[in-house]
């Protein structure tokens, strides 16, 4: 652990939120895995397909990753994974995306919103899983790709540019409603955030400079594929 | 190149024929990702779902290996698979497991026997294309997998091993179709096999022996599995 950490490892309110953090990963990273799998079947040509199976296979990789550093915490991915399933898969129940663009629309901004969350939350835990957080959480190629894409496809579309600019803010909207389930249920992510009295967090204030950093960093994103935020 | 390489790189057929093994390599590493991220989305409990995952990520690698084996033999991966577009494809039409189990037996038995058979082709080729096919053509820990699963599953219920029984007789029959249509369509990876006035191959006893082979190994893993080949 390095200097600037500011998690002790002996706090078990720490711990747990920190075991929350990496399953929320876990199951994120394997229910990544099957939407980009399933939009790969989609694609429209098989580069595309390629360029898809690839990211998709990656998440593997991920939630292997994530898995072992569970264990060498003495947790199992399973376990850790469990209280996640039910707003994962009610996020992603609400928004199956219609068409292949929608699908790229959704592993950019729906993934990029909730990875810059994870990446706030990751600011309060100790430096190795802090590590592999961010690790996990990258995937430029990807993004380099989705946003050749859309701008494409939206350049002389503006039907299709309405379309997927609606898309981007419902999906937006569904992330945070299940995140707002999820800092309900879980105290302990949610002191992760916010602090106890031995640990410091975020007051009121600054969780609301975070809000704002994540809708400047989702409204970016949506200009990038030349959308509407 | 190793000594023991029967194949020169200079002659043109050899080289379209190691091509093609590559080419059939390739789409079947993208068509088993598609189909074991398929069965993944079927699997009866998230420990199946991530061990199908895996498996299914680590296609995508030796996709990724084989077509950068391609690329250093100036060869384009796409256009390397393009023959075979239409066998696989076909192939899998005709055999889509109506249940976990019969994807299970499909993964085993089907892609067994076709690896046995890129093995005896990879026999042929040089040292180094030999070696990307072994290590291509290597999943040990999914097969330790399904045979404990499939075992479990049909020792208590002969209906189902009676049902999973003609399914991999099934599967051997239409992949030997697919096979006979490819080896009469793509002469240069068919005289790999059977050689040429410069090259040594095989002779129809040979050949014959080699069929013999396949159906050992073939009988030999349906056995493992419990099941009557």
């Amino acid at each position: 652990m390095s200097v600037s950490s500011p998690a002790p490892t002996d706090d078990d309110g720490y711990r747990a939120g920190a075991v929350d953090l990496l399953g929320i990963l876990a199951y994120g990273a394997l229910t990544a895995f099957e939407r980009l799998a399933e939009d790969a079947q989609a694609a429209p040509t098989l580069p595309d397909k390629v360029q898809l199976a690839t990211v998709a296979a990656r998440q593997i990789d991920h939630f292997n990753a994530v898995s072992a550093q569970l264990a060498s915490m003495g947790n199992e991915v399973m376990a850790a994974m469990h209280p996640f399933h039910s707003p994962f898969d009610a996020f992603h129940d609400y928004t199956k995306p219609r068409d292949w663009y929608e699908g790229l629309v959704k592993a950019y901004v729906g993934d990029g919103f909730a990875a810059d969350f994870y990446r706030e939350v990751a600011a309060f835990v100790d430096a190795e899983t802090r590590d592999l957080v961010y690790e996990v959480l990258s995937d430029e190629d990807l993004h380099a790709y989705i946003v050749a894409q859309v701008r494409k496809a939206v350049e002389h579309d503006p039907k299709l540019a309405g379309r997927l600019s609606l898309w981007g803010r419902r999906l937006v909207g569904e992330a945070l409603s299940q995140a707002q389930r999820v800092a309900a249920d879980r105290d302990a992510l949610t002191s992760l955030l916010t602090g106890t009295v031995d640990r410091p967090g975020m007051d009121l204030a600054a969780i609301s400079r975070m809000f704002s950093r994540l809708v400047v960093n989702h409204t970016k994103r949506m200009a990038e594929l030349g959308l509407q935020a």
